[in-house]
């Protein structure tokens, strides 16, 4: 197809955003035809800031407004409870339930001996500073339900036991609305064996 | 949830693209976050272009390349045939099929007396002139099969009768792969109205 150059360009560049090929970017690059200007502009201009205006926060490595971090207030850090948690992702996914105000640490990464990963991927060095110089009593472990998250876990509760602190890790089982005809079986034993008094 | 404020920015302008919700947009931002900031340069920049390189062609007012228009050749205007269609989308579909190499006239919408929508949005003036003073010997409807292509090419019948061209509209019938099961009653109707010799 014969599309002008510069909508060829941009087509090619939707195409790079998860699950869009080549229709879907074909209808975005339409729909943004018939944007304003002005809307196209701005659009563009803060497409351009993810690059200059994205700042991680040296405590949690977690993302930052530019000059402040949202989780890094003085009411979290005294909360005592930290949250190790894979990536920065993962703490918006927690922040929306509200049902945490403690800190948090981002490891930036997840342990997988499968790829290559080890520990050196990690932010550990950090981490363990925090805990050392800072008055922690509860360490969360935040892992995703994979091979990759329980190798993560494992490995931080070994490197931690020496703190002499709680470590909790989050609880698996049937995910809300579910019905159990359709949960698998893994999350099933899962749901078993961690089933609470009621 | 707390984004930093570039990123809810452009959070809020992903989800303006057809299809895309709060999800979608905020996957489509993080991963916008992983590329070079090369790549999120030149797609700002590619997005800019939109408004400051998008050019209609003055005959057949599709979509054209800065300085030329590709449906506008000595060519294909030499084949005197005329495909008219509502928008510059379906001069790219039809190419993309390889069945047709004369040239295009976009109308720049379709007639929705419902809408409030007549012949004073339609491109006529431009259309008329160039059968007038082109040597078209036939001319091909191409419209949506809906109340408001319907509407569109009978218009444009009426209008064009005076002309003595041969004027055609676009088939309707099954639409390829499928199976007769599933297709709409309106469909097969058409199909059956509109059956061939075989």
């Amino acid at each position: 197809m014969k599309y002008p150059k510069h909508l060829t360009t941009l087509i090619q560049f939707l195409r790079q955003l998860p699950g869009v090929g080549n229709k879907t970017a074909e209808r975005y690059a339409f729909q943004m035809m018939k944007w304003k200007p002005e809307t196209i502009e701005e659009f563009s201009k803060s497409i351009n800031e993810l690059h200059t205006k994205t700042f991680f926060c040296n405590t949690c490595n977690a993302l930052m407004e530019e000059n402040h971090c949202f989780f890094c207030t003085e009411e979290r850090l005294s909360s005592q409870i930290l949250c190790i948690v894979p990536s920065f992702r993962e703490v918006f996914a927690i922040e929306s339930t509200r049902e945490y105000s403690g800190s948090y640490h981002v490891l930036g990464g997840l342990l997988s001996p499968l790829e290559g990963w080890g520990p050196e991927r990690l932010n550990m060095m950090s981490l363990i500073k925090r805990i050392q110089e800072g008055s922690f009593k509860e360490i969360i472990i935040g892992m995703d339900a994979t091979l990759e998250g329980d190798a993560t876990a494992l490995f931080l509760k070994e490197e931690l036991k020496k703190f002499n602190l709680s470590i909790s890790r989050l609880a698996f089982g049937i995910p809300m609305g579910s019905s159990l005809d359709y949960i698998d079986g893994g999350t099933l034993a899962l749901a078993f064996s961690g089933r609470i008094n009621f």
